[in-house]
């Protein structure tokens, strides 16, 4: 058994929806290793989260967007955190749709994804700066 | 430590909610042997889904179909990605929210899953044909 | 590898969103022993789920329940499993939007969280009772 875990840090992106795969995988050559196994994709923030999405067309990208922002808005009159500005609260519960973490299989050391699979990172924030991820992959080596 | 990877193809099924449970796990006999351990099941698509629901009643599929649809609706004026057919950009979405897989705590050969609860395939195109998963299961054999 | 998994009970919580990162965390001692590695909080209910959110403002919890009640109604039109209560369906809808499960990376003995991040039960019927999490955690103890 193999574990492997670091935590790296991500290029400030605008709000939105952004595909991140390569700058992740860049950092994990060690998978190459791996016969069988898992990587784990974690965010350690709550206004910002990870899904899985398509790869090829960046309209799709714009349409999370659009998607997101239509159906969790900004300055809702239930909200009572308001503190942090009017896209703080939407923030927090976009992460929660979308969730903090991916968990992909590793097969013959390179990630087992459908052809039109990419890693998104969502920014929820308008200004949300550098999120950091703790990668882990385990697996069998032989 | 055992490891048991392996892709299949579920049969295919209408748009729609479809409980599958019996189905993929005919196919990981395997998982006796576990002790302790996890199941993971991983769809590689980007517009159908798993989540994991009530495993009695057909209304809560049918249930699902209709508040999925209600609420990721098709023809949305700011859609941009619309060359797929308007079923395609809502299969999208749809499949972030509920995510791309499962993992399935197991417990002396089996899963230990509450007494309701059952795998659903959320198939969200219109036509989407077979659909392919990677069961990953690991564990302790003790 | 160490193998931890124990089945627990939360204390019964009101319809809403809860904090328990404490009550969860007091059961696991052992994961001190772990290295590198993985725990897996996984709710065997269907009407219950789990999410990672804030941690510090209790406004927060209450933003969360307001949106998820005017985002899954009860007493849609179009729901056919009507049986259990009002509360029922919305319930099993949430609950597959938030997800049953969470995984989260352990580095050196603790959870490798992010400084706002907290564990939430959420709580979808109105009369859940108490809710049984299984708990699975694996790593290296070198």
């Amino acid at each position: 058994m193999k574990w492997i875990q670091k935590q790296i840090s991500l290029t400030a992106r605008p709000r939105g929806f952004h595909l991140v795969t390569r700058e992740i995988m860049q950092e994990l050559p060690e998978i190459q290793a791996i016969r069988c196994g898992m990587l784990q994709i974690f965010i350690q923030h709550t206004s910002a989260s990870l899904t899985l999405n398509e790869n090829a067309s960046p309209e799709v990208l714009d349409d999370f967007e659009s998607h997101f922002n239509a159906s969790v808005r900004e300055n809702e009159p239930y909200y009572l955190h308001t503190l942090e500005g009017p896209d703080d609260m939407p923030a927090h519960i976009k992460a929660s749709l979308l969730g903090p973490s991916l968990q992909l299989p590793i097969q013959s050391g390179r990630l087992a994804l459908g052809t039109w699979q990419g890693i998104y990172l969502c920014e929820h924030r308008n200004h949300g700066g550098s999120r950091k991820l703790m990668l882990t992959a385990w697996g069998d080596t032989n």
